[in-house]
């Protein structure tokens, strides 16, 4: 028996894969489906939660209290002891948009303070969950939006859709934590020259160089997809894994918390900046144009 | 010509292949082949010594005495200067099953922290060898007998027989040694994969992810392609590639260094705590009905 | 939008391809083309710089005087601000074979230390250069030639000729720097094999694993290829992409400013050690023989 890889000083014993109860779901009473900037499901057979962004008017992208929301799901996830979550969208063709731009505009600086705050503890969160999770792309996911795809375990993509991280497109450079979360799936040399040129890459190529898993043909079978994967773990110890999923991000996680204080001081800054602001808004008012 | 490249402050002059007398094997003359719990034998054509677990009757796996023949025998690869070792076993069936879980049960607590540190001790040797290295995988190779199949520099496997680190199966984390090691030979994307779920791969499936290099018919099959790999450094210097090697290695050995003594302290506590014995003795009446 | 992968504080709004003039040559009233040792030509179309080693001679092996050439060329590129630099030589058969080793046979030790820091300074521009570069590798890039040519960020070669890193075969270590440049193109398994056994590859074979990116059909072509590897980056802005780039490579870029020092030190002894003057005068003459 093969006890040489042991770090954990003592393993809960745990039924892996019992079902559960469904928790009722806060504030369900007095909130409507419609209304929720973030839509939690579970599922009773599997113990899965789906967690739905909920803004398809503009994108799914993220205000403050949208990303409040996700926080808050996120945790019950972990609370309820789901046995794993899978991430979508309500909208046909967006997964997110990240940011919403409207928050960067004029902003209030503690309200940006905060925006930029949440945002990092959900990708942190997402990033070094215990639990299995896997994306559920069902539509374009650029920016924030690959972001959060490439933090799950898995991902699974709906056809003629677009992925990827442009950010040296918009004269940002991306950051050492999404390079290192890159090359955590895909080549370094496909990293390097992806981050560089800020490729966004359509359904199929994203397959090809491993930035999916698979393609699936509607939402449908994306989502018996990635309940297939996470159906896997069934019979692994819920701990042991969730332990050596946090040991093998390790790095890219100490990174994120080490950098996050000054990533939200740089961030503030920047979006304050005049220069910025100007940007922001003429890039708005072309997206309104278009 | 390149010498940008240097960095050994002086190499030896080293004929690299000349071809060595056999040493007489430590106590050959008293003990027997079939009574040695690891069996050095040398190719005086090739200059390779062959070392093989050799207790069948229990799946190879290790007891202290056979790990510290293990320790003596690496050893002696180096001291003899051997020009490459191979690593496989006496059993039809198994390559090693790791730690011998009797070895576990109502341990002495000084002989326990002595099996682990001698363990951690043969890895290191193995995994930071001058000399070149591969496994004739002849047999079933989980969890510690594939660390030390990954930690020699060339994998041949038979066919229809399992290999795969499924620590997260029997509810322990994969530790961050083995993470590394894994992704020194396969891609990050298939090692979070494999290491969260515990995967046991089949032969073939082995060789598609890379985990072993080539698949041999039988036994005299997979020898000739052990050599034929180490045949490859018969013009190379010796001690250039030893280094080399190390420095490749690098990060991993400092981290098996650095955490030898917590390691030894947290198995030991962990198999003497009375929930773990009492898991190991249900595990062993377990395979004893099966 | 996605700011979330913002980190610089500021980016300076550019042009990111408008055409530039090109600038007077250096000398280039005084000295034919014949005879310098670097040459630089600017296209006015496309605004990138060639930059060719031009000692075919000598393979276009590096003198002092060749290697403070081509530091204040790489600075010409960064100061005048060209699109981006492509690597190549005036040679029909090599790309370029590192050190001259007559520059290593009886040294005076300030100018050895002086060859060595400049060729470090060479490759850490180029390596962490903030415009795009391309190798264009027309002929043998063994050693030396091959970490300049995987410093860049797209190699392109000409067919039947060999590339590759064999230090170990000249018994010498291959050093962590040169470890982590190659992890960054291959694979790490990839990488071990090659470096420990100092492999040159063939140019068909340096495709296959990765090792250059295209094979063209002669110079032409590859030029072609590089410009259009280039050109991808027209609409990037460069500032956002150029650090983009420097934090992808950050960790080869600190090993190399941290080692600088050491590593001078280490040559400069290893080169005036009265054993390597011995083996270094015997390759010379072995040269020379053949």
């Amino acid at each position: 028996m093969a006890l040489n890889c042991m770090k954990v000083s003592r393993i809960v014993s745990q039924n892996a894969f019992r079902w559960i109860a469904v928790s009722t779901q806060r504030n369900q009473s007095t909130v409507s489906k419609k209304e929720q900037l973030v839509i939690t499901e579970v599922n009773k057979k599997t113990g899965f939660a789906t967690l739905s962004f909920n803004r398809p008017s503009a994108l799914n992208s993220f205000t403050l209290e949208l990303l409040q929301d996700f926080s808050k799901a996120l945790d019950e996830v972990e609370n309820q002891k789901y046995k794993g979550m899978i991430l979508t969208s309500t909208s046909s063709n967006a997964f997110t948009a990240g940011l919403d731009i409207k928050e960067l505009i004029n902003p209030d600086p503690i309200r940006l303070k905060e925006l930029r705050a949440v945002y990092l503890d959900c990708s942190l969160k997402l990033y070094n969950s215990l639990f299995p999770t896997a994306a559920l792309i069902n539509g374009h996911a650029i920016g924030g939006g690959c972001f959060l795809a490439m933090a799950c375990e898995y991902r699974v993509m709906l056809p003629n859709f677009k992925i990827g991280l442009n950010e040296t497109q918009l004269g940002i450079a991306c950051p050492e934590v999404a390079i290192l979360a890159t090359k955590n799936i895909i080549s370094s040399r496909d990293s390097e020259m992806a981050l560089t040129l800020g490729t966004i890459f359509e359904t199929d190529k994203a397959l090809d160089i491993g930035l999916v898993d698979e393609i699936a043909k509607d939402k449908a079978d994306a989502m018996a997809k990635c309940e297939s994967f996470m159906l896997k773990f069934k019979g692994v110890p819920a701990l042991a894994r969730g332990i050596t999923k946090q040991l093998f991000r390790k790095k890219i996680v100490d990174l994120m918390t080490e950098n996050k204080e000054r990533d939200v001081e740089n961030f503030v800054n920047y979006v304050l900046d005049p220069i910025s602001q100007q940007n922001l808004k003429a890039f708005l008012d072309g997206s309104k144009k278009k």
